[in-house]
C-alpha cells in the first residue's frame, strides 16, 4: 500500500498568488468591461524585453547546438565553468569578496534552490523565518515535515516567526529561543526593506555563536541604490562560516521566463551530524554538490550563455537600464501612496513598495477594494504572514504607462 | 547548532560516472598519446546536432523575449498549455491512451523528476528497484533516509532489489515481500531490455492488488522498433490507477543540453495517508501539482517551444533520423560483440547494448582492459548493481565513425 506524504495535507489550500488569481478571475468574469482596464501590480514579474546582449548570446548558443561540430550534450550539473567564473568574478571578487568559482552552483531558479536546500539538512533543525515572509520558505518546510499544523493566525506550529515591523525597520530582532536555520531576504520581498551592515553583523555574530546557518536570499540585490547597504551576506566578516546565499537573474536580467539563478555555498561552511553532534562539524559544500549531481542535470546551455552575457559591458548597461526603469516606476507608485497619506516603506532599494492600508481596512478587504473600485491588483500583506496584516505590496514591475495609471487611480481612491 | 542530513553520509563516494571519469583522466594523463585515440561509449549522451525544427523554434522564441510586445515572464510551473497539449495528444491520445493535458507536468529533467517524486510520498513506503539499476533511483532514496547503510555487495539495507538477469529477460519477477513503490525502466537503462505487454500486465496486476505505485521510466521509448512492445505503461489497462510515467526529450530530440522532460500523473492515481491508512485513498495529482508550484518555476520558454517543435511533421522526421542514426550504431556494436563470441543483449529496442564480459573477467577489470588496450570507454555493469557484475554496457550514442572504430577495436581485442 503506497503512502503519500501527509505533510502536504497540512498546507493551506490557497497559496497566495493562486488565491489572488482566483479573485481576479472571478471579478473579470462578472465585470467584463472593468476587466479590460485592470492594471496588475501584484505578482513580481518583469515586463520589459530581455536584454539584447542575452538575446544575441542565446541565438549564438542555439546555433551551436544546431551543428554537430559545436553541439553540446549534458553540461556540468553545477553549471558551466564560463558562467560560474563570470558570477564569482563580477558579483563577488571584484567587490573584494572571497568566493571561488566552484562555490557557485548554477540552477534554474532561486525558488527551487531555497526549497531544495532543505534536502541537505536534517529534520532536527529549528527553523526561523521572517514574518511577513516569501511563502515558499514556509511551504517547503511544511512539505518536509518540519512543522505541525497551521494555527489560527495562519502560521505553522514548530516554526519560529520573526516579526518584521516598522518599529524594527523590517529587520527582525535576534531570537531568544534557539534556532538553527534562519531565512533572511534583503532587499526584502515583500517589504522592500534592506538590512544595514550593522544589522547583518548582529545576525552573523548570532549564527556563529550558535553554529546556526543563515539562508540569505539576495534575489533583489541589483535594486540597491544606497551605497552603504550590503549587496551580499559575504560582505560581513565571518559569513563564509555561517551563510548560504541565493541569487537570481530573474529580476536583474529579466530572466523570469528564461530561468537562471545561482546559489553560493562556501567551502568553509559546516554543520553537524545529528546522531553525533559532538563529533567534528562537516563541510556541507560536498553535500550540495552531491545533491545537485544526483537530482539535477544542469541549466539549459543557451540559457547559461544568456546569463553570461549579462556580465558583458553591454549586458551590464542593459541590466542597469532595466533596473532604472522599474525603480522609476517604484518612485511614481511610492509618491502616489504617500500623497494620499498612506504609510509607505520600501521602493527605494527594492522593486516592492510596502504600504499601510487605510485605518480600519484589512489587507484582503483593501485588495478587494482596489480590484473593484480602481481595477488595480495589489498583493495583500496578510498573504505573507500575520505581521503583513494591515499592509499591501505594490510591485514596480510594470510598463511606465501602467505604473502611472495605477498611481493615478490610487490617488483618486476614496478611502 | 545546524544539523546536516546525515543520510548523505551513507552514499558511496564514487557515483558511477565520476569514477569512470576519474579512471579515464588518470589514463589520459599517464598515456598522452593513447588519450588522443580514445573512443567514448560510456555515458549515454547524444552527439548529433539538435533537430532543425527545434533550432528554428528556439530562435523564434528567443526573439519573442527580445521584444516587449511578445515578452513572456513566469510561465505556468507545470508547463505551457501548448506543450502539455502537444505531448498528451501526440504521445498518448493518438495512440488511444486516455491522458489529459493537465496530467502532463513539463520539467527540465526526468532525472530531477524521478528524484523529486519522492517528495510527495511518505517515508513509510517499502521501495523496490531493479538490479542492475539507474543509480539515481537508489541514491535519491538513500538521501531521503529510506535506507540503511550500504552492504558489502554495494546495495543498501532496506531497499528491495529485484534481480534482472538473462534468465528473466531482465524483467524482474513479482516480489514475494510487500513493496509499495516500484521503479521500472523500459526500454531499460542499462540492459537495453524491453518489457512485453504480458510482463507489464503482471506488474500492473500486482500493483493494483497491493495498492502499490509503479514509477515507470520510459525515457527511451522512442527507440522501440518491435511493434508489439508497449511504449507506455498506460497501454496496460488499469495502469492509470497505479502508475506514474517519466519521459524525456533528451534522447529522442537530443535535448541533453537543452533540458526538457515530462511526467504523467493520472488524476485517478491515489495513495493513503500513513497515519490513517484505513481512511479513503487520496489523489496524488494535487500533491505533485503543489510540489511543482512551490518548488519549481517552469521550464525556460524557448526550450518549451523547442520541445513543441519536435511534434511538428518536420520535427518528427528529424527525431526519426536521429534515432535511426543511433540504432545503426547499436547494430554495428552489437554485431561486433557477437562476432567475437560475447553474450549480447539489448541494442534492438534501446540505444544500449548489454554484453557479458569474457569468462573470468569482472566488470571493472574489463573496463580497465578496454580503456588500456583498446582505448575504448565502456560502462562496467557492476556500477549499476550487484547483478550487473559480469556485464558491460556500450552506448550507441556516438558518431558513426566512432561507433565503427569502437567495433573494429573490440573485434581485435585478445581476451
Amino acid at each position: 500500500m503506497a503512502y503519500l506524504n501527509d505533510n502536504y495535507l497540512k498546507l493551506r489550500a490557497g497559496y497566495l498568488f493562486p488565491e489572488i488569481a482566483r479573485r481576479v478571475n472571478t471579478f473579470c468574469e462578472t465585470h467584463p468591461e472593468a476587466a479590460k482596464l485592470i492594471v496588475r501590480c501584484g505578482i513580481g514579474d518583469v515586463t520589459e524585453a530581455l536584454p539584447a546582449a542575452a538575446v544575441a548570446a542565446m541565438h549564438k548558443a542555439v546555433d551551436e547546438l544546431g551543428h554537430r561540430e559545436t553541439f553540446r550534450g549534458y553540461g556540468p550539473e553545477q553549471g558551466y565553468e564560463f558562467l560560474r567564473k563570470a558570477i564569482a568574478q563580477h558579483d563577488y571578487r571584484v567587490h573584494g569578496l572571497d568566493i571561488a568559482d566552484d562555490e557557485i552552483f548554477v540552477s534554474d531558479s532561486s525558488k527551487c534552490d531555497t526549497g531544495n536546500i532543505l534536502d541537505i539538512f536534517a529534520h532536527e533543525n529549528d527553523i526561523a523565518v521572517m514574518d511577513p515572509v516569501y511563502p515558499v520558505y514556509v511551504d517547503t518546510n511544511v512539505m518536509a515535515g518540519h512543522t505541525g499544523p497551521v494555527n489560527e493566525l495562519g502560521g505553522y506550529e514548530g516554526l519560529t516567526y520573526l516579526p518584521c515591523t516598522p518599529a524594527n525597520g523590517f529587520v527582525p530582532e535576534i531570537p531568544t529561543n534557539r534556532v538553527d536555520i534562519i531565512y533572511l531576504c534583503y532587499p526584502n520581498n515583500p517589504t522592500g526593506a534592506v538590512a544595514t551592515r550593522e544589522q547583518l553583523e548582529r545576525w552573523v555574530t548570532y549564527a556563529r555563536q550558535h553554529e546556526a546557518i543563515i539562508l540569505y536570499d539576495a534575489a533583489y540585490e541589483a535594486y540597491i541604490s544606497d551605497a552603504s547597504v550590503p549587496h551580499s551576506i559575504f560582505e560581513i566578516p565571518g559569513a563564509r562560516d555561517c551563510a548560504i546565499e541565493f541569487r537570481s537573474f530573474s529580476k536583474n536580467g529579466g530572466f523570469t521566463g528564461v530561468r537562471c539563478a545561482f546559489t553560493v555555498v562556501p567551502k568553509s561552511l559546516t554543520a553537524r551530524a545529528p546522531l553525533s553532534p559532538d563529533s567534528e562539524p562537516r563541510a556541507i559544500h560536498p553535500l550540495w554538490a552531491r545533491r545537485m549531481s544526483t537530482k539535477f542535470n544542469g541549466v539549459s546551455y543557451p540559457v547559461q550563455r544568456g546569463a553570461e552575457a549579462l556580465y558583458s559591458p553591454e549586458g551590464k548597461d542593459q541590466v542597469r537600464s532595466l533596473i532604472n526603469h522599474y525603480m522609476e516606476n517604484a518612485r511614481i507608485l511610492r509618491e502616489a501612496c504617500a500623497s494620499i497619506g498612506l504609510e509607505v516603506y520600501g521602493g527605494v532599494n527594492a522593486p516592492y513598495i510596502w504600504v499601510g492600508t487605510p485605518p480600519g481596512i484589512g489587507s484582503w478587504d483593501f485588495f478587494d477594494m482596489m480590484l473593484e473600485e480602481a481595477n488595480v491588483v495589489v498583493t495583500p500583506g496578510a498573504g505573507f504572514g500575520a505581521h503583513g496584516e494591515g499592509f499591501f505590496r505594490i510591485s514596480a514591475f510594470n510598463s511606465r504607462e501602467n505604473a502611472e495609471e495605477a498611481a493615478r487611480r490610487l490617488v483618486e481612491m476614496d478611502f
